[in-house]
Order: structure tokens, then sequence, then C-alpha cells
């Protein structure tokens, strides 16, 4: 029997946090079509990103590797030219592997140069979309200030609100992102105060939704031949505003307290302290803001779990559920508040825990549905799990992470890693300049492992976090001198990964292992006296008289 | 006054031990050219290859990267394509780039495809060339066995060969690296028995000689544009064999001692242990062995050292002396017999440091000629000082070292690293077969600092020699428990290494630096309330209505 086609949906979201989801155990948000996925696979639920921030964070998704070994270390860092990515991958085994939505990618426009690629050929437009066909390429953040524009690129997606009737030449600012009042001012839903009014776009015609549509477009365009789909969603991240009736749906009622505490404030780590003055740190900490603003939140999540449901009925309806992986994910959190703090950037689960879900529908994955994995697992994962579904062999000395796979076909997996790393690059953020620190060194690593987390910033002292005793992580315990030996072996757990191969990409372990006693038979001989020594099929004809003259007479 | 073409001869030889010079105190063999080069310049008498063996060591210096950076660790692992190189960062300061010899480059087929670039093309020539407009590229090793050859290409020093009357389809092998006896019978270079045998070649046409002319020919072809000619012998590199005069130069008197002892055998490191077991380690033990080699070795660099007499009387009479950096360095050396081991790969000094004399014709150079420096360089030190040479920026987030100009203008330094680095990586050596270890665990690395050598080898212990107590590296330290504070302390430096940021290498500094703050006027607006709160010139001319609904009335 022929192997039915073979498909990938790798649905991401932007800064959802992990548990904003009611399978997290949210108290009143309802996700029920996420659930859904979550019964019909396994929810991860020590899942994290490999660095809290969407450039970064994605880079890593998308290439299969760490931070430190990519390079591409925040929002807009190029993704140096040469560096393989998921299309790289899965092309090879057929694979048709598309993007509808967002990944943050700056190609490297120099590196392209270097090298001769031309940038409107194949290859050059993978190159520059982060390996990915751009069915639809849209990130998400299409506002404007002084200086001009944040996204040099046109969207589609404001051709169509145009088109629709929402005029102007910023429809997804005036319209999308925007309430009025009743005077019929236009309220930027960039500003916190009027994210509980509903956007200004039917709810069909905004951002998720119309993703949506061009994500089930795409799969109708692609017939028969396998392909994996990153549909890319910019909510919930910012401008927290949403149509009717999602506005509407929460309010200050589901707003879970902020996990903080003055004790947090007293004496923070140095960098810790600078991100809590960022503007949107001090935002987040009054109530007046998170009140505004969770509601948004999750009537955004809410129209994504519809959008999800619209997905998988379509999915259902064209019979792809038995042949399609079904990821569902974010790229990092947001701390809404938590720890004095706004955004991500930093290492709080908040921040750095991410919801995956992910939905295997072969049969060795029956062990394991609907259950949830505590698991280590880092986002980096999910590359080599989609190159083990699509049939390809392990690629171990260029991807980083662990097939999944492990943990989706078994139920007690036999070896899993034991600590999780993730990165943080703050050479673009005031914090550096405010503590006097280099672009070379404002890095931040965190090592988890099944109860402790580790921050380890060059230059400055660590944090540490007893997840078990502390799991709202309220305690940092990186300067009591009494954890210094869970510091050092933290710290250790770091120093080995650092140690890590991480760039001899070019030859696989199978290669290598090939190359082992080759030379000697192709005229490579050290350490050999005369003839008499060597063996015999490494006598060349030519000396043959040499070897005959060292025989006793 | 118009700038002076700026030119940079940067001369290689392979295999050629730092101690093998008389300037660097060499009891017998006379090095007057190489020793005159010293006196115009400086000899940097503690300088280290970034890997003992000619694959990653290259490819770090025409990189200017660590080997854990570029990722080719060992001979014919390729270069990934778009790796930046030498060429790439001399080129645009208007410098050609050349070679004419050997690279070891092995190019990255597959990566160059998967980019698109035509192999035929002047970039793809470049790339598969590691940077270098080839002139003549000959990696010198052209002996073949049962398999075929080891290098699939034909150098034109073999046509050269046979015009000259050298018959046959291997006349580098058959002539230029063979003896015969009385009889006629050939007798093999790569027979260590042979090696005080003269070469059957007249001393003009063998290889040094040879690859000399076609330097020189190069400087003349490229007239007065700046050029940086990598001029890269294979001599003293085996088959160790040499024309007359040079076979008779020297013998079994100059043999120095070698430093080895019976201590070393008794419970060595593991790693050692077997490299000790391999057939050239046992060789090279034997004394016949070193006083048939080591004569030969002597002449071969005897005949080298006047090739650069030939080379600088060349440069001086076309006047290029007063506008051309020259460097003159190996790539790594050779046991020859020392520590019972022969070849390189280990971390003995007799390995892993190399000869570097750099003579910067600048006046700011006056103030160091003829001296010796001790401070600890690294061969990727090259690269900097090369692109500062010729007038460019510093690139330190590409390049990794430091530019030797704070060395050779200043006698006192202000900062210098404390650490060198370099790296092994045996995972093809039957070393690693032998003791069970995976290819990418197979990996060593050495830090030095001014007194003491730290090996770190993953999956074992440490080795460790103090340089001041023990200069001849013959007792280890490294399970020594009275020392583990140093071991710790080296350790520690390893670890920071390791940490370190070497993949961003798409944006400067300065670029990054660049960054901040940009955001915000180009409509990203995180933490605001609402409009009275936006500065003014961030408050968009469609929400003026709304913030003076906000005015008091």
């Amino acid at each position: 029997m022929a192997q039915r086609a073979r498909n990938i949906l790798f649905i991401m979201c932007d800064q959802l946090r992990w548990d904003y989801l009611s399978c997290a155990g949210h108290p009143t948000l309802r996700t029920p079509n996420i659930d859904a996925l979550a019964a019909r696979g396994v929810r991860f639920a020590r899942a994290y990103c490999q660095s809290p921030i969407c450039g970064s964070s994605r880079m890593s998704f998308y290439t299969g590797r760490y931070v430190q070994s990519h390079g591409a270390a925040w929002n807009n860092f190029p993704l140096k030219a040469g560096e393989m990515t998921l299309g790289d991958h899965l092309r090879p085994l057929g694979v048709r592997t598309a993007l509808v939505g967002k990944t943050h990618m700056k190609a490297d426009v120099d590196g392209m140069a270097r090298l001769g690629i031309d940038p409107q050929s194949v290859i050059g437009v993978r190159v520059a979309e982060c390996g990915f066909e751009p069915y639809e390429r849209d990130d998400g953040l299409h506002g404007s200030g002084p200086d001009g524009k944040y996204d040099p690129r046109a969207p589609r997606y404001e051709r169509y609100l145009n088109e629709l009737g929402y005029a102007g030449d910023a429809p997804w600012d005036d319209w999308a992102n925007a309430g009025e009042d009743d005077d019929g001012n236009l309220l930027s839903g960039w500003l916190l105060k009027h994210s509980r009014r509903p956007a200004r776009v039917r709810e069909e015609h905004s951002e998720t939704p119309y993703m949506t549509r061009r994500a089930m477009r795409f799969i109708e365009d692609a017939g028969d031949a396998p392909w994996c789909l990153h549909l890319s969603y910019i909510k919930p991240h910012w401008p927290y505003i949403v149509p009717a009736p999602y506005h509407a749906m929460y309010d200050e009622k589901d707003v879970v307290p902020a996990v903080r505490s003055e004790a947090e404030r007293a004496d923070p780590h140095p960098i810790f302290r600078e991100f809590m003055n960022h503007r949107v740190g001090k935002a987040f900490s009054r109530d007046e803001v998170r009140e505004a603003v969770i509601p948004a939140y999750m009537g955004l999540i809410a129209q994504i779990d519809d959008q999800i449901g619209v997905l998988m009925r379509f999915l259902e309806g064209r019979g792809l559920m038995e042949d399609t992986m079904i990821v569902f994910t974010s790229d990092h959190g947001d701390y809404l508040g938590d720890h004095w703090l706004g955004e991500k950037d930093l290492f709080h689960d908040a921040s750095v825990r991410i919801p995956l879900i992910v939905v295997d529908p072969l049969p060795q994955a029956d062990a394991t549905r609907g259950t949830v994995s505590d698991a280590l697992v880092e986002s980096i994962d999910l590359a080599p799990t989609f190159v083990e579904f699509c049939g390809g062999d392990p690629i171990p000395h260029r991807l980083e992470g662990r097939a999944l796979q492990a943990l989706l076909h078994h139920r007690e997996p036999q070896q899993w890693r034991r600590y999780a790393i993730s990165e943080y690059d703050y050479s673009v953020s005031p914090t550096a300049r405010v503590l006097g620190v280099r672009p070379m060194d404002a890095r931040m690593f965190m090592v988890a492992d099944e109860r402790w987390k580790y921050v380890h910033a060059e230059g400055f002292r660590p944090m540490l976090f007893d997840l078990e005793k502390d799991p709202q992580e309220l305690a940092d315990l990186g300067a009591d001198p009494a954890f210094a030996g869970e510091r050092a072996r933290l710290l250790d757990a770091l120093n080995l990964w650092a140690r890590r191969q991480s760039q001899r990409t070019a030859l696989s372990e199978e290669q290598i292992l090939g190359m082992r006693g080759r030379s000697l038979r192709r005229g490579i001989l050290l350490g050999f006296w005369d003839e008499a020594e060597l063996p015999d099929e490494l006598v060349h004809e030519k000396w043959r008289g040499a070897r005959r003259a060292l025989e006793p007479r």
C-alpha cells in the first residue's frame, strides 16, 4: 500500500503564554478547540523557547539550532546566508515547505550578495525567507512613526482591507488595530487604555481569520503532494485589541492576579532591576493596565481558538487528519505584569515557557494521546521531529534538538535531556546601555532542570530559582551561599553545553566514520621504515625492485 | 602623497617545528634568510596554531576563527559555504588575494549546490578555494594506493616535471619524492629508511623552488595593484626527502636528542597512550628512524631558507620591501619522536607551537624590529593583522583573533590575551575507535597561559603541564590532586571561551548600537497608557482628536 502523503501543520501564535489555555489550567479562559488538539495529542507542559524574544526564538525553531549556534540573536538580526532551515531539510524529502504569516526573518543581504545569490531567484527567495516558500509573508506589525514604517514591506492584508472598504494607506493601524470613541475619534490599539474597545473591523476581516483562510487556500492549492505549512499568527502579540464580540468576552473578573512580590523589588539582580524600570514594566505594574489589557489578550486567544476550530473542521472535511501532524505553539510568552514586568526577554516561566501541543497521527502515537508530558522540551525539538515524521534520517550534526517521537510514541522514554537551555541577547536593550555592557557581552543563558532554574548573566552574579519550593519564581537564590552547590552544578551543565560541537555541520557522523583508515589505501604511508614493513597490497609495482633487494640472498 | 600599494606576503610551511630555525635556537641548523626576516621584524616565540593538524589549522588561519566556530575540524572536512575568509575581508579593501600552493581546503559542494553557487563562476571558484584566487592550488601530496590517488586534482607541477623529462604518470612520487639505489631501484621517499637519499630531481626542479618561482611570477603579473599572496609550501611535511645537496647537509650529529622519558609511558593519559601506539609514534621512537629522517627534515628547511633568500632578493629588486608585510609561519609542528610520538595531533609544544615571524614595513613597527615577543599569540591573529595593515576597520564580530599591531608597534602593549586556545578533533583517528568515543565527543581543547598548559579531553581526565618547572612537558599533572586549583582555573578559562559569541557575524557592534531605541520612532509603542503619555512627536495626526478629548474642558 502506497504511503499516504505526510503533511505538517505547524501553527504558531506570537506572545501566547503557556498558561493561557483552558487545558493548561486557566481558570476562566475557554479554548475548547486547542484543548481538543491536546486531547488528540500530547501537551508538553515544560516546553521552553530557545530565546524569549520573537526574532531569535523563531530563528531557532526554523533552523533547529540554538541561538549561540545560528547567531541571529535578536529581532532583525540577519540569519546568515548558509544556515540550513526546515525547508532545506524537508524539501529533499519531497515536502513543500511554505509560510503563511510571520517569521521575523531578516535576510542576510550582504551575505547573499557576497555569495552571488540572486534575491529574485527561487533559491534566493528561500534563503531570504528562512527556507520557506513565502505563500504569504506578513510579520504582523504595520505601524509607523516619525522615522517611517516599522516594516517596509506592504502586506497583502492591507490591500485586502482596502478592497473591503477600510480606507486609507494604513488600514492595519487605523481599522484592524484601533477602536473609536463615541465622537468618532480614532483610538489606537497601541495605547493600553483602549484595549477593551472593539477593533474597527468586522471579526471575519481581522488578522487571525484572514490568515486562517490564507492557510486553507494554501492547503487547497497544494493538492496531493506533501506539505509543511507554517501558519504563524501575530496575535495575541500587541497591539492588544480585538474585534467584537471578543473584546467583551472577558473582563476584570477574569484577570488572574499578578505573580509578583515586594521582595522581588528589594535588591533585585541588576538586569532584572533595569527591565523593571522599562516603561512597559512600569505600565504593567499598574492594575488599571492589566485590567484593560488582559481581557483583550484573552479575547484574542479566544478568537484564535475559534479559528483553530475552523481549520480543524476544514482538515477533517478534506480527509487530511490521518496524514497531518499538527503542532500548536508560541514563540515566547508575555509577562503581563508578573514579576513587575511586561513583554518577554527574561527567563521567568511567564516569558520563556511556551505552549506546545503535538498531534502525531501515526498509530505509534496512540500510546500517549491525551496525555501531558513534563519532559524538558526545547523548541528546537520540533525540527528533528518533522524530519523524522517525513521519513528523513536523523541529522544530529545539524539539528541540535531531539525528535519528540521518543516522547510521543512511548509513555516512558529511555533517555531524555536533563537540562533545557535558553538564551537572551540584550545588546539592543537600554539595559545594556545603562549597565555599561558591551554588545559582545550582553548575553544571558538559562539552564533549567526538573527542579531548578539557573540564569547565567555574563559579567554579573547568576539568578537561581527552586521551582519545587518556589514555583512562582519569587525568591532569587542566586546570591545565597547555601545554594552554591546547585549553582555550580548548573553552571557545569551550561559549560558542557557551551563546549558542544555545533558548527561541524558539513559532515555527518556516518561520513566521519567512513573516513577512518581511508588515506592509507590512497598512498598516505606513515611510519613505515622500508618496503618490508609495508603490507603487500600497498607495495607499488615500482617499489618491488627495492623490496626484492631487501630479501636475504 | 598617494598611499603606496600595500601588499602582504603570507608564507607558510607545512609541519615546520617552531624550534627548527637558527633564530629560534637550533644548535646546528642554519636558516640565515629566515633569521634575517626575524631581524627585520618580530619573532613571536609563543605562537600557537588553532589545531595541530593541517586542515583545521589552515581553515582557522584563513577564516580568522576558532575551529569550534568554523566547524572544519579536521583534514578534508568541508568549510561550510558562507564562512567568510581572508579574501572576503581583503578584496573589498582593494587587495587581490591569491594562492600559490597548499590550503587543504575542502569545498562544501553540497552547500554550494544548495545555495545555487555555480562552481565555475568567479564567486564559486573563490568559495571553493577558501576565498583565494587560486593562481596555483597544490596541496602537495600526490601519492596513490590501491584505492587510487589521495588528491584527485592533477597538479601543474607534474606537467612541469614531465616537460623537463621526468617521465611517467606519477613524477611527483617517482622523481621529486623518491631516491634510487645503486641498482637503479626506485626508493620511495614515503619510506623513512630512504630519507637520507637525494631525491631524484635537480634541486631547482623540486617543489620548494618551483613554488617560489610561481610566487614570483604572480607578483610580476600583479603589477601595481595591492596583493596578498599566500605562498604555501608543502615542505618540510613528509615525504621526508630532499634533493642534493640538501640531503647531505646534515647528518646524525645534528639530530637533537628526543624529548621524552620513560615516566611518560608509565600510566599515560588514555588518548596520549593511544597516539603513542600509532605506527608513526612507534617508528619515531626508534633512533634509526630519527637519524634517517631528521637530517632530511633539516635539509628541507635549509632549502626553504635558501628560497626565502631568493624571494627576498626578488622583492628588493622590485622595490617592494617598503610596502610589503611579510609573514613566515607554519600550520603546526612535528613531534619527530618527542614524547614517543610522530606527526602532530596532540598539544605538546613540538606539535602545537608554530614559528611566526612578522615583518611590518610601517615606521610604527620600527619600535620592535629585531625583537622577540613572548606574548601568547594565536594563528587567528593574522587575519585582523592583515585587515588593519590594509586599512580596514576592525571586525571583531567576525574575526576572533587580535591584530598583532598592538605587539608590533609597541614594546609594552596595554592589553593582551591571558589564555591561548587550541583544539583537536580526533573523530577520524583510530584512537576514537579504540577508546569507544563517538565522533561528536572526540574533541580536545588546549588552554595555555604564561606558565601552564591544560588539555581538556571531553569525557576523560585532563592533562596539565607546568611549563616553568617542566618546560619539556614530561610530567603530566592532570591527575595530581595538588594541582586541582590550577586545573579549575584553566577549565574556567576554557568555559568562558566556550560561552563566547562567535556566530553573530551578520552585525557589527556599531550596527547593534545603532539599533538601540530605533523602533520607538517607527511606530513600536510599548507601555503607553493613552495619548497623553505619548511624547508629541509620536502622536499621529489621526490620534489628535483622541488626545484633545483627554484635555480638561
